[in-house]
């Protein structure tokens, strides 16, 4: 099978015009086969701000009302997509922007409301790549905004890890699928106040016990679920890490184990 | 050649729940291949108006400073373009939402400077459709927005009626093309009072005498002109109509003549 890597990339990285074009550099030198998702939480803050819109998170989440998906829609979906798109345009990678509703590529349910009420929200349900893989099998370059749809008419917002491990997972069934987390540290922290502390390698089973015993920070856990599970359905490898030990491939390399793949 | 359908839709039509509702309806009756270009500026003013950036439009066409550029970005590449794209996809339209960012699709430059500077304004330069014509190929329907990119990074805001125009011209060199210019009037009125006073059927020369004669509508000119161009460039049909009577091909059907061909 041929080789894909996934690049998810959140926080300020895409956000700040100095670090979007380095990590944008740093993108365009990875060889073959790669789609780019991205994040856009602190955009979207900021116009909902200026839009006098109240901004309300739990457990890192956003809540997604009415007026609140109409500005993720806005921020992930044209204002950080395109910009992007327009940016890897000019480094002659012929980019498309899209959306989990573009293509139909991601199929979600709005989060059933139990404790709390996430609004807008979409656990995905399904992935389809046949269109998308036309596209890739061409030599286009997908960008892929955190938004996914409901198959009857209604946008939802959806987490980018969430959106990045889904489509590598489907994506593995017809590529060797490489996973980049990217975000602002060097990779999985031993000591979260120690930038070089990196774990360099790390599979399940040391993973589940370093959450027992604290040493990963609450921030990592859910990216590093996402991550195993990855593996776990045939994901070749994924790497958290930062945009500039992409294509040196250092950073928290993750591998299954008996636990984690039977 | 195979047949392809290009709608423009602009105006209240695609801002207004009902009537956008009532439009997608009709779009999706259309058989065979078919793409949608859409405008938004009520929309873009709106938003604008909300963040405090104050619209400032010359000769119907809006300048666009930096804020602007953000505002228009959010609005038609996101906003409206992926709503009714995810509206498309809740009736079985494989639809996907583009800018000319994405499959470099629509090259444009800044335009220069004269007496107005419409600050970030794209004038068409290329239009590349072969990515997008493999789409087309398989049953995916684009929706396009009026952004345009320069290829160094830059998104450009473009005249949606231009957009079709100019998709249309070179679509035409691989399909059949039925260009739609959507209004909320009937067509071409003879007396701008008279919503019954639909002109059936114009040639370029007849355009350019009731031009003369004062009887068109200043803001029809703009179309028109870009509707003959595009029959005199191989587009076979333009008709000028409202979105409930595409389906039945009534409205005002444009012709070429000896002036306009030759």
């Amino acid at each position: 099978m041929e080789r894909l890597s996934i690049v998810k990339v959140g926080g300020k990285v895409v956000e700040e015009k100095d670090s979007l074009e380095k990590l944008l550099n740093n993108f365009s030198k990875i060889g073959g086969n790669k789609i780019l998702v991205h994040g856009g939480g602190r955009s979207a803050t900021a116009i909902a701000e200026k839009l006098g819109i109240e901004t309300k998170m739990v457990d890192g989440r956003r809540i997604t009302d009415e007026a609140m998906l109409e500005v993720v829609t806005m921020v992930y979906g044209g204002l950080v997509n395109k910009r992007i798109v327009a940016a890897l345009q000019s480094k002659d990678i012929n980019a498309i922007g899209l959306t989990g509703a573009d293509l139909n590529i991601i199929e979600a349910v709005k989060r059933p409301v139990k404790d709390i009420d996430y609004g807008f929200v979409g656990d995905v349900v399904r992935v389809n790549t046949s269109e998308l893989r036309v596209l890739i099998d061409s030599g286009v370059v997908p960008v892929i905004a955190p938004l996914t749809h409901d198959g009857k008419g209604n946008l939802l917002n959806t987490n980018a890890d969430t959106i990045a491990s889904e489509l590598a997972i489907e994506l593995a069934n017809f590529f060797d699928v490489n996973l980049y987390y990217c975000f602002e540290k060097k990779g999985v922290l031993l000591n979260p106040d120690d930038d070089n502390s990196v774990i360099p390698e790390l599979n399940y089973t040391q993973f589940k016990e370093l959450q027992q015993t604290g040493q990963i920070s609450e921030g990592m856990i859910p990216k590093l679920d996402n991550s195993f599970l990855a593996i776990s359905k045939g994901v070749k490898q994924v790497l958290i890490t930062n945009p500039d030990q992409i294509i040196m491939a250092k950073g928290t390399r993750l591998h299954g184990d008996k636990r984690n793949h039977f």
